[in-house]
C-alpha cells in the first residue's frame, strides 16, 4: 500500500517522495481510512496531489482528502489513538458475498458475553498476551480507551480504541474473546490472560480478513476532518 | 454461477443433473440469496447435498440450506417476488474497499427526491421505457411491489421488489433515477417516461456494480426460511 501511494505521489510531485503512515497494518487487512504525511516543495497544491494521485492509483486505495499541515504535524506521532474494526460472520455456513471482509465462526457466539470479558482491557497495561513474538515495539504498554462487542443479525462485531497497539493485539484480543463467546472459558479468564502477561496460554490469533483499520485520531487542534479527530 | 453449482451438486448426487434458478443475475451482479430446485434420485439427504457442494464450490458460492420440496415445487414458477437491492456511493472520492458492490456518484444527490419520483413505478404497468432491447420476456408488464429510496451517510440506497423485472429493468430505474437526484430532471419525468414506453428517451442503464439480488420471495405454503417467503 505505502509504495503504490508513494509511487503516485511522487508522479504528481515530480520528484520522489516518502510517505509517513499513522499506523502499519498486516497483509489481509483493510484500511477504511489511513492518513499518512509528506514533505514535497513540489509547488503543487493539496487538490493537484489528490486528484493526481488518484489518477494514478489502482482502484483498491483512493485519496480522500490532502490538506496542507504545519511543519511539526506527524501522521504517526500526533496521533493520539487508532480504532479498528473486526467483524465474525456467525453461521452454520461459510460466507460467499463480504467473505474478504469478514472471518466466519460456525459456533454460535454469545457476544454479550464477550462484551463483559473484554472491558477487562480497557485502560493502560502492560498487554504482553496479545503480543506476538514478532512485535518490535520497545515497551508492551498500551492504553486501551474502548472496546466494545455486539451482535447485528449474523455478525458479531468487536471495535476498539487505543493510543496505540503491538503487533497483532486486536486479532489476539478477538481470539481470545472467540473461546469466551464459545463458552469454552469463562468471562473472568480475559482478565486472567491479561494479569498473567503469558502470550502462549491466551487463544490463538484471529484471521486477518475481519479486520478493518477504521484509521487513527488526532487532537483537533490539528483541524483534519472530522472522522480523523478525537 | 448455474455452472458451478450444477457441477459441485452433480458431484454429490454422482449423476450429471441440472438446476433451475428463481431469477438471472448480469455478469457483475451480486447474489446475496439465490434459489434453486433439483431433481435427483441419488437418494442422497439435503444435509449430504449442502455439505458436500460447498466443500466443492468455489469460495464465491456457498449453499445455505436445501431441503426436500413436494413435486409440484418450481424455483422460477413458484416465485410470486424477486427484491433488489442497488447501493450508491455519494462522495466527491471514488471508492476503495467495497468497490465491488458499490456504484460511484460524485455529484450530490437528492435521495428523497429519487425515493418521491420511484413512487410512480409502484403498480403493474407496461415497463418498456425501461426494459432493454436484447429482453426476451414475452411481454413488458410487471407489477412493482414496492420501492424505496433513502441515504444512509455517503451512501443512497434503493430497494425494489416485483413479481418479476424485465431485463435490466432496476439498472434502468436507478439510471433515470440518478437524473431526477442530480436535479437534472423533475420527480414528475419518471412518470412520464413510464407512460411513455419509450426506452430511447429514459437515462442510461446504471453499471452492475451497485446491485444485489437479494432473493425471490414464495407464498408461506412452500415452508422455505422466513428470508425467501412473502
Amino acid at each position: 500500500m505505502q509504495a503504490e501511494v508513494e509511487k503516485a505521489l511522487s508522479f504528481v510531485a515530480n520528484h520522489p517522495l516518502d510517505v509517513v503512515c499513522a499506523g502499519r497494518t498486516d497483509s489481509g487487512v483493510h484500511a477504511r481510512c489511513q492518513v499518512v504525511h509528506l514533505d514535497s516543495d513540489s509547488g503543487r497544491t493539496p487538490f493537484a496531489f489528490r486528484q493526481g494521485a488518484n489518477s494514478r492509483l489502482p482502484g483498491s486505495i483512493a485519496v480522500l482528502w490532502c490538506q496542507e499541515m504545519p511543519q511539526d504535524f506527524h501522521a504517526r506521532y500526533s496521533a493520539r489513538a487508532r480504532r479498528y474494526r473486526y467483524t465474525i460472520l456467525n453461521r452454520g455456513m461459510r460466507p460467499a458475498m463480504q467473505r474478504e471482509y469478514l472471518t466466519w465462526e460456525r459456533q454460535p457466539l454469545d457476544a454479550d458475553a464477550m462484551h463483559r470479558a473484554a472491558q477487562a482491557l480497557v485502560g493502560e497495561h502492560d498487554f504482553s498476551a496479545f503480543r506476538t513474538v514478532h512485535c518490535q515495539a520497545p515497551h508492551p504498554n498500551r492504553n486501551v480507551h474502548d472496546i466494545r462487542v455486539w451482535r447485528e443479525d449474523d455478525r458479531v462485531i468487536m471495535e476498539v480504541q487505543a493510543n496505540a497497539f503491538l503487533h497483532h493485539m486486536v486479532r489476539n484480543f478477538v481470539g481470545s474473546l472467540l473461546l469466551v463467546g464459545r463458552g469454552e472459558q469463562p468471562e473472568a479468564w480475559v482478565a486472567e490472560l491479561l494479569a498473567g502477561r503469558d502470550r502462549t496460554v491466551a487463544g490463538p490469533t484471529a484471521p486477518s480478513s475481519g479486520l478493518v483499520f477504521l484509521g487513527p485520531r488526532y487532537p483537533a487542534e490539528w483541524s483534519l476532518p472530522p472522522e480523523v479527530t478525537l
